[in-house]
């Protein structure tokens, strides 16, 4: 249930555009680095202290600043005080129970994502929350913990592969959604496979297990929707802002990762049908069981319950009961087990209860 | 059920306008207390009779007035008159059977909404109602009973702390809401640990009473959706609205509470698609009990009906029975108790009933 | 199921225009009175024949005519011809299986409404069409039969209350939609009550009878929803419409009986949700009873049958049988009888089916 | 399903406009009739060829085109060649397979609609398309038989009852509109009465028939649905078009007829909705019949074990059994069985099993 | 599972615009083909190279230019260097899991769909994404693998049937998608017939597999859904969009394709409420079949155990028994036997259980 709210409690009252920490302390130290560059020259770095990377916000040249860890809010205070961002920005920023979000403060775009992994040992999904500052000539990316999922996008600035050199912050901008959302699809792939396996579970060996796991995969369907479906609008408000931060060439690459949203929020809705009937699949699967069940009941106590009678017959003691002196009558009754038995076993044969 | 609705039929045919106080009476006295501030001084005070807070209408300072209790009629009517607010305002502020919503009434801005606690005694959601008239340079506010939910605002107006003392009326309503919508977390986080309790009393131990439980609490979201969903609206009305009252500064705090009602409205919605979740859970569980029970009942008498039975062959009274007679007949009889009995047990071992 | 739709089928083929009164006649005879008014003077009067109030068509002051049943066609004809109302309007007052909505004609507006009345005796609720004419000075009322829903209105009109006199027809026709809206509210009341009782008798005391009753609530509820949903859409599309007949002190009036639409028609959307869960309920009360039933059987079967089995026994034939000859024999056997019954009485106490 | 979808398959790759009649063939022959009119003289006629209504394009007066039947390709060939109507619209005329829908072409109106009728034999609902091409002085309508439904519109048209001859094509195209509507209100007549009789039978009798009723009347409510769902746009299409075919007095007239459409959807839903109570209702039948079968089994079983184990103890042949050679052994067994039985009779008398 | 997403882990980090086939290799070779034509005269080849088309198109004539297979990604490239394709464009064309969309570049329409088809081994909705790329005067179309779809236009153009060969290029991509959604058809036909198949296996003869083929149809029909409903958007998109090389001729086309595509949609979604129905029957007919067990079970029991018991109280051994020395006892035993076994079969006969 903890990942479907993030507890804010501690915050009531508090001022607004008061930094605090609200999540999981996720990495030991606070870790910053950006990569400066433009068509002809890049250059990259990790710094110590966040004032090294002052200088940058005046040259022409692009930057990207990444901070790794949310819990130094001086070093985020310092941060939102030199660019001069709003401080619900800040605060927002800090408190990762933020639904993912695009806000326009005409120098500069608030964008919140959530980043997904599957944690293969719970069988979970997690999110990460990723901020991005973007300003015309530079980004400031904000991540809970130190993490790789950017380093394609690195790769692609120093090796100067594609457009990414020539093109503005925008550009970056994209290139970093771009990523998270494609990484969307390994978890919708991970999703997948445990639903085929769910559906065969319940077909062939479902245990009241199953349906607890359905659920669970019902709960993580809701997690990854409530981080996912927010991004549609997020994406087409970029579309449609107004804001000269973003380029008129980026508009179509926006739509595309748009496209991807829309594309991994179809799936999930399938996902939710097919979970639905596999719902509907194991409650059939335990009537059966009981009709299995009471099949094998019947079908004993049909042969077993006339044949006692036939034998309590012939054990009553009466004075005059002509059969029980026949020299073939217990020969004859032996044929009446038989006949009644095997009787009763074709009747359900007929029936298909055998 | 009273819950979900406000009696209101006393007031049938009434004249608008007319105040009747609709609700319980959830206080002794009224108490009335006023804060007027300015950047440079602030003045606090508890006031006996209403007139006592006219003169700061005309004040260039801004000034919150609080009137906790709405059932003197009188005072409400009084303030109706001197601040000329429109008569169906006055009788929404009595009636607490009001949905929220905000109302532009160009001088003044009319916004009712619920504040919610909860019960842990009855383990129910209960609202309350706050009214905010808001002008330009008061605001004056209406609460059903004493409370100290505001008491953080308060205390920055008396610490001077954030902006909230160089900033307009609309800055301080944007503060009252804002406190009431984050106070909706921790319902939020009460119905979460509700659930997760509930989700294992399902899988481990339901009982019918489980599905009250469960339907308990769905009627618990069913109120608290009525109460928050308006929110929505409303905030958005304020963001929307032309009013000179809400300045521009203000638009980046209200897009901020809106945020925080949405995620509240999400993760109800969450929790109603885990809801009915359980409710699968727990028919699930009431048909598989029910199967255990038929598998002992099958285990019993597929292993003794036919024992009988064999029993019952020998207890007849045929003259000619040779099997009697045998030296070794008892002792072949018991074996093939045994053998039936236990050939039974490995069957249904086999099937895994057992 | 009458209830849902109106027989409208004698009519297939006429021309537009035709009246015929379509519904159950409600009244003998139909009566007309009038209230003449304006701030100064009020003049009322039962009439005979509704040439009578022709006149009042000229006069500045506002005339409130009323007119109870719909079957006299002639005279609905003659009002139809003399104030000039569309002939397709004349059909829709006499056609009682109207959806509530309201028609823009310039000159005047075109209401209609339902007025739902709780038949005690049979737990139904009733509807009554209650249509308006309503012309810059006057209103024309009809409805199906001879009520007293009005009398709060013209009581207030007599007494000169509020400022109902002041004011034009379009604030008197508020003020009827009003009243209507406000009996809403018992209606709602009545269904919870009903609603109370029903989720105490599915948990205590659920029969077969249950389910009707839950259906029956749930037909009513659609009834009830039928009727009041076009409201909605009737009282925005009044403060839509640029009519001159509305004026604009009057739209905060119908922003106030729109709210009232609003809650009633959410409380009706929330019993509805409670409705189906009552439905989960009742289906799950059926599993217990079974389960219940299952138990019983279960018990019995698993205690004696494997008694009556050792019973058989000793009741078998064989010439060696060293027990039966035992002196403690008999008493040895009731050892294992009761040994075996207590024990399974022990084993059934421990899972908890006793 | 053959009524959800009618098979085009025949049609792929054929030029768009190739005319091809698709549906059943539903008359012998196709025939063509004409009125024409206007405020003083009418002219009718049952014409052989298609030619003979040629003339009336030009002429002032209002002509109405009846075609019953549309497997005469050529003839509709015609009538599109020299009217000039899109080769896309006579393809619609042709193939019966249309959703109902408006189209403007300026100069004409192609609307399609669905007449439905009841087939008692069957209990199903059938649809015949009928299509009109409006233009300012003529209607051609088309139908897939001869039928009577017309008759009525007819019938004023002769009598020059109400304002039909007075007004223009587009009255007359409203006139037959009306006429398919009110139709619909005799089919949902006629769910209704179905639905009362399931209900009935749901209660008091219901077969594992009863519930492939229930599913057949969706079916049919489905297919209803289907056809006149569209007509909401088509109707508020004709009122929004800009058409100067649609003269202003006749939108009244459209209002009415949308009133109507929305009518019977807002009908079909409630019937949709009642539906599925009516499937709980079967499917907790289901249930409440198992457990008066299980009911049965325990009561038998409950008191007759019990009884049969303590004659097998007295069927026991130990040597040393006191209560075998007592006077009163046998009277006393008796009435230990008595007690039991009558025990165990009063025991469910008190669990009202009985 | 692997329908309803494609794989495109691997593409994770990849530039935007990179190539990359993403899908099943369907086809051995790439194959390319095309029609150049214009009113007067049509040349038709296939080409070995693609160079071989690049000099269409600077002609006035439509050039449609076929590419069956994309997995020769250079063959990919070279188009979209020499036509200046966006990028994105031709990433899109090689992704075979992309949804239906429509993109405006002014000089060019991106337009991507799936074609359906029915592989009847596998009872499977099959689709292969085919895309096109429409300029004023040519069409590139791109298919997974060689198929004969396409034929019945190629055969209209060679004939000049029909418009085809008069009209632009924005025909010619009507013709094309609309014989795509024609297609849709025959797929709703084939799903019609499992319908109607599986409803009467529910009825007549269901097993647990039954639900297995219900929940794959449902999960077809999810299938089509996605592949579909963004047609609805496409085609409105197309209809809306200003561009220049949609023609206004070609509006009432693309208005009646549009038509198609909501009737495949209705008739799905038709299809899925069929199918829940199908999924109540289901389940009901596993109670009932339980029922059926139960009956037969109680029958026997009911009137073999009290004859069992009567048997046994004749199998005591008290030493006074009168019945037992009766000359008739034995043949007033089976008298009583007699009676209660055919009275029990009365009684449920009575109670049609028989």
């Amino acid at each position: 249930m903890k990942k479907l709210f993030t507890k804010s409690s501690k915050k009531i009252g508090a001022a607004p555009g008061t930094l605090v920490h609200i999540g999981k302390r996720k990495s030991e130290k606070v870790k910053i680095s950006y990569i400066d560059y433009d068509e002809n020259k890049l250059e990259e770095k990790k710094v110590k202290t966040i004032e090294e990377v002052f200088p940058f916000k005046g040259l022409p040249s692009i930057t990207w600043v990444n901070v790794d860890g949310l819990h130094d809010i001086k070093l985020i205070e310092k941060i939102g005080t030199y660019f001069q961002f709003h401080p619900l920005v800040m605060e927002d920023v800090c408190n990762t129970g933020q639904r993912p979000k695009m806000e326009d403060f005409d120098d500069y775009l608030f964008i919140v994502l959530k980043m997904l992994t599957y944690d293969d040992k719970k069988d979970e999904v997690n999110a990460e929350q990723v901020s991005f500052l973007v300003a015309s000539n530079y980004i400031i990316s904000f991540q809970e913990k130190e993490g790789d999922i950017f380093d394609p996008v690195r790769e692609r600035l120093r090796n100067s592969k594609g457009r990414i050199r020539k093109m503005g912050a925008d550009y970056l901008a994209y290139a970093l959604i771009d990523i998270i959302v494609d990484h969307y699809f390994t978890i919708i792939e991970k999703l997948g496979e445990h639903i085929e396996n769910l559906e065969e579970e319940v077909i062939k060996n479902s245990t009241p297990l199953t349906l607890q796991k359905i659920n669970h995969l019902k709960k993580e369907m809701l997690f990854i929707r409530k981080s996912i479906w927010p991004l549609r609008e997020l994406i087409s408000g970029l579309e449609r802002s107004e804001t000269p931060i973003i380029q008129s060439e980026t508009f179509v690459f926006l739509k595309d990762v748009y496209d991807h949203t829309i594309q991994v929020i179809d799936t999930i809705e399938s996902f939710r049908d097919i979970a639905s009937g596999m719902v509907d699949s194991y409650l059939s699967s335990v009537s059966n069981r009981m009709n299995e069940i009471m099949k094998v009941l019947t079908i004993f106590a049909a042969i077993f319950i006339p044949l006692t009678f036939v034998a309590g017959i012939y054990g009553m003691n009466f004075d005059f009961m002509p059969e029980l002196h026949w020299k073939w009558g217990y020969g004859m009754i032996w044929g009446i087990f038989l006949t009644l038995g095997i009787g009763m076993l074709f009747y359900f044969k007929k029936r298909k209860w055998l």
